[in-house]
């Protein structure tokens, strides 16, 4: 078994806790060991990033498919200093963003379709739910398809999703018109460090042949509380507080409704999503 | 300039109809040339498709991050061939799925955190509209990250978002409980041929710095429209009726409410997206 093959098996092993087979032979097994090694990283190293490789990372990243080909995926590169500061105000508790070399908010778009109308001199008559729907899935494909080809050329990146606690805040310093919403943001650099695998939920519950089958969820979250709490542990100090499992960390972080107001933001934008 | 690097420039050309940089000696080029040229697919190879590939593809892809760490993606295979006849049925207009050798279906699923709640015994008071955009970016990010380690190994994939105009239905057929919806269905198999580029708005409309900008969007839907119409034109056969533009195509597509209904099926699954 080659390098990558092994290293492909060892990845999943400990990101999924069970063995899961890489057929001998196959190709790409590099690629598919960058995709299974994927972490956040949330410092970086003085590498500078230029701005148009930035710019050529997000052309690859808007080849991805797009739902119903409607095309409702934008970035906004936050580049002005006073403007990247004004951002990442917003999430005062991540003040390692501010020393990322870029910072990237995906949109979801639903500005042009409504254009698309107006132009044609016709009605809009899809005002729904699925008008949200539509621009969110797009929005996140881009930015996946980001974070791959970051990945492809050695660049790291962290989602910033909590910047939608803030979002008309954050809508407003952006200038984003009605109908387009913030998704995520993104800080984007090289690696400071290599970083440990965050495990997943066993395939067992994630992973379905033909029918859902919820049978073995529960005894799959007790196994990931375990190895979450054992990953977690490696980064506490001797002596230090042990490690919330995932179900208590969870339940615990969202005690208090978390971004109850999206949908009144929403509709604040322009949408209608019922 | 390398022969990864050409061909990288040749097709970010064909799919933004405009120059981008490509910095001499990146890494990576390889892989970026396979994200830039992605297409979808609806003519497969006889070339099988193992199961054991498909899941371990499936587990690469659920490496992808989550937001906040809520893991509320799900992907059904849909093997048995009386299941996938059945679901195949529910879109009568694409007959060439059922001759693709594998299908997907990637799901939001706000079951799990819910039950994590359940066991501890606490009432669930996240119950609006960021719970159905939550997961809905989970199995978006998962599904572009499985097309991504799809195309690693040399298969295609087809996007099938259309079974959520059915998704009533298709919850039955694969036995989806309350708080879990297809985002969409995924055709994968080895490719029959290539195929050329579908071209995607100038860059104008859909990279911003700093602040959104609208003001060249009415020149790049013009522009857009005119190489949507070039590119659909090589497929016409020599009489036949010529392309419509890009805006005509969905003015007419969407002339009247697609899945008006979506937020009402959210609703019996149990969310109450407010």
């Amino acid at each position: 078994m080659s390098d990558d093959a092994t290293a492909l098996r060892h990845a999943l092993q400990e990101r999924f806790g069970q063995a899961i087979d890489v057929p001998d032979g196959l190709p790409g097994l590099d690629e598919l060991l960058r995709i299974a090694t994927h972490t956040t990283h949330r410092a970086w190293s003085t590498q500078a990033l230029a701005p148009d490789l930035l710019a050529l990372l997000g052309a690859c990243a808007l080849s991805a498919p797009s739902k119903s080909y409607l095309l409702q995926a934008d970035i906004v590169h936050v580049r002005d200093p006073a403007n990247r500061a004004a951002v990442e105000a917003l999430v005062p508790s991540m003040p390692w963003m501010s020393q990322a070399p870029a910072l990237l908010v995906f949109c979801g778009n639903g500005r042009r379709f409504r254009r698309l109308f107006e132009r044609a001199g016709q009605a809009f008559t899809n005002e729904h739910l699925d008008a949200v729907f539509n621009p969110t899935v797009d929005a996140s494909l881009v930015m996946m398809n980001f974070i791959r080809a970051a990945a492809a050329v050695g660049l790291v990146c962290c989602p910033i999703s909590v910047l939608r606690d803030r979002a008309a805040t954050l809508a407003a310093q952006l200038a984003l018109p009605d109908h387009v919403f913030p998704v995520a943001g993104l800080c984007v650099g090289y690696p400071a460090q290599t970083r440990s695998i965050n495990p997943r939920l066993a395939l067992s519950a994630t992973w379905h042949t033909d029918r859902y089958d919820d049978a073995g969820t529960d005894a799959a979250i007790d196994a990931f509380d375990r190895r979450y709490v054992e990953s977690r542990a490696r980064h506490v100090p001797a002596g230090g507080k042990p490690p919330m499992s995932w179900s208590q960390e969870k339940v615990r972080q969202y005690a208090e409704p978390q971004r109850a107001d999206w949908g009144r933001f929403l509709r604040e934008r322009g949408f209608d999503p019922n």
